[in-house]
């Protein structure tokens, strides 16, 4: 028999693994309730018909089709199944597919349940998607989106208060070097505006983000060559120059953007945000005009979070219109942002900032010495677990050493022993596994001792 | 447009719904965690060939299938596409499928990553899985399943310290009426091995089974049918008329299977296991030898916990040898069991037992008055955030009538009010949704008041 194996890109999560991820969930949802937000789920199949179309030709590519059950060909078209017509036959046989993000899914969800929901509507999500893109270091075909949104409010509260949860998460986490660029569509279509050059606005924000790397004379270079006219360019540079504080940065925007109606309204935005998470003392804010993600997607304010040690962004969002659209609801406003879990995962790892406490689980191990012993313990195992301590007896009265490594491998900082000596006189000798040390104390005095 | 729905046989969990689970799945894992089990996860994708066949005929049929990406109808023989043979077809255009349990995954799991796992390996796993079973009322589609086992140990121990989990868990539901039922697979060999019956288990633990409700005649007629003797049936009656305490029945059994080796051992383990539990006062516990589950998988004990208001168990397992053996791993004797989340989610309901807390998420609402009182709430609601309380602003300033009835709607106990007055004096006036009262109090004893 081969040695069994799970389909590439995905993973199994062994104790620590789960431990962990379960570690920056509960973190992200801690945060995510103190602002009211809720949770939801939706089935991991959605019909084909909900989701395809909606990411674009690769991305249909890319999504996991379900084969229908029982005498799936019986009903398929003889000529595409002779002429082995993949593309043809494929949505004969399947009517269901893998979720392949959380954005979809929540806005069918959304149209399906309002008469149910309470708007604006505050939900957060936590649920594996899946892609059949080809899998590489850090991109896997199962993965867990950890999503926050809220739809039917157009309040700048709503991007506030996101921001406000995305630090508390990071500062939590340990994670304080965050760094949270914030932009706003509506600047980047004021760029484009006073440029005239709305169909250009991807070539633009290629350029402004390279400036810091290859600076004004390449970047000009690049535009010119893209046909930016030299005026054009002239009026771009307080812009490709961007610097010092936000106010600062600001203060340029508006003046560069002050004949753009729709980039006004984007400077105004931002800067309430800015000065908002200011007078809560947020740190780390940095306007970034440079940062687009998706720009067909958003509509107002954008957000992304970068670590210096960490190659790509590790949370990530923004404010939608008409999301629900797709799905019969029109205007809808929504905004929201997504954690890279899997990627923080990684970035907690590197830096060494689990809490020891998380991979930690069994803090005492009785030793298994026999029937009788089994039987003295069995109370105090008891007790000790009634006052919220995990807590193991060693199965089997085996060998002490094999019990100790066992103590060991799992990290288990507390080993009580508790032979015929301790039962006559009514005590435990408690092995600390930490500094190695052992004493013997009155069996009615463990519990006291281990807290 | 159609309005948008999902697979039949899926759900979406909406708030209330996915609160209430996650306490179902919270109170388990508290009590998994007290006796040292640890969460692993598993792919929602196995290799077909890890799934198929461990499941009989029909469960082969209800396992679902992804179509493989691609031109996936490339590499199929012709001859099976043109006569369009789904069964020859559908191995040739699958590589990968869902998983149906957690247990065939979890065998694959510790066989796979046994060298990195520390025996005896005790986990708990709560993920979804996938059946292509006809939808009904109470039986989806999507479903979770909430499993725990140890594997590598077969000591009675672990047996122990299971049912003393499904009493915790069931406890702090409030579910106090549960009853454990507790068999061994190996009395029920005895009771065939002393009638000569070793293939007629079956139709055995039936009959053993209607006992109560058709009386001992009936049985009797109907085993005589089955082709068992007279002698046969004058062997068997006391265990058909079993009664009285866990002791009495213990003793009656043992006396009656005394020559059967296999029986006798069996009667030693349950006495251990029953005597074992009432030494820590577990309640309701019942010595139930008509419990069968699944008769061949079963090596040793036999669970099963039903609750008098519910017609269909709701938590249940055993012992078997050799799970891991159909991948390769000899040897390895595990004990488990299963709570049945969706029964458990409705029989809660049924009886009104989720706590008020587990519904009620957002604590305190503050009424969003405009642009200036917003300034002055939202240091008092960081302020509340930060001692670990679920606060919201209302995003818009809008109508008192729609605030209050967000209030209502997502039933927030504590509604506070700061407009111009309650600035001037640096007051906030904080309601009551329950009592319906409310008072002005100086802003500064906000947190105070609320705790």
């Amino acid at each position: 028999m081969s040695k069994p194996s799970i389909p590439k890109g995905t993973r199994d999560f062994l104790p620590v693994a789960a431990l962990r991820r379960k570690y920056i969930f509960n973190t992200c949802e801690t945060h995510f309730k103190r602002y009211g937000y809720l949770p939801i789920e939706t089935p991991a199949m959605e019909n084909t018909s909900t989701l395809l179309g909606k990411y674009g030709e690769e991305g249909d590519r890319l999504i996991f089709k379900i084969l229908n059950s029982g005498d799936f060909l019986s009903k398929v078209n003889a000529n595409d199944l002779t002429s082995a017509d993949s593309q043809k036959v494929s949505p004969q046989i399947t009517e269901k597919a893998l979720r392949y993000d959380l954005t979809v899914p929540f806005a069918r969800f959304v149209v399906q349940n309002q008469n149910e929901l309470t708007f604006p509507f505050k939900r957060y999500q936590i649920q594996p998607v899946w892609r059949a893109d080809r899998p590489q270091k850090g991109r896997y075909r199962e993965f867990f989106q950890c999503d926050i949104d809220v739809i039917g409010s157009d309040s700048l509260i709503n991007e506030f208060e996101l921001v406000r949860i995305a630090t508390s998460v990071f500062a939590d986490l340990g994670l304080n070097d965050v760094v949270i660029h914030i932009n706003n569509r509506k600047i980047l279509s004021g760029i484009a505006e006073i440029l005239n050059a709305s169909d250009k606005i991807i070539d633009l924000t290629v350029a402004i983000d390279k400036i810091d790397k290859i600076g004004l004379d390449a970047v000009n270079k690049e535009l010119s060559e893209k046909g930016f006219s030299q005026e054009a360019l002239e009026q771009l540079k307080p812009i490709l120059l961007l610097g010092g504080p936000n106010s600062e940065k600001l203060a340029t925007i508006r003046k560069t953007l002050e004949s753009s109606e729709i980039g006004t309204k984007g400077v105004d935005e931002l800067e309430w945000l800015i000065q908002k998470l200011d007078a809560v003392n947020t740190k780390n804010i940095n306007v970034n005009i440079a940062l687009a993600r998706g720009l067909n997607y958003y509509t107002g304010a954008i957000f992304e979070v970068t670590h210096p040690d960490f190659p790509s962004s590790i949370c990530g969002g923004g404010r939608y219109d008409d999301l629900t659209g797709i799905f019969g609801l029109k205007g809808l406003s929504g905004v929201g942002i997504s954690f890279g879990a899997d990627r923080i995962y990684d970035l907690l790892l590197q830096k060494d900032l689990y809490p020891k406490t998380v991979e930690q689980s069994t803090q005492v191990l009785f030793v298994n010495f026999g029937e009788q012993e089994f039987n003295y313990i069995l109370p105090l195992a008891e007790q000790l677990r009634n006052s919220n301590l995990s807590v193991e007896i060693y199965p089997e009265s085996a060998k002490m050493k094999k019990q100790m490594k066992y103590a060991n491998d799992k990290n288990i900082p507390f080993v009580i022993l508790a032979g015929a000596e301790e039962i006559q006189n009514n005590t435990v000798t408690l092995k600390n596994m930490v500094s190695g040390t052992q004493e013997t104390i009155p069996a009615s005095e463990l519990l006291h001792h281990i807290h």
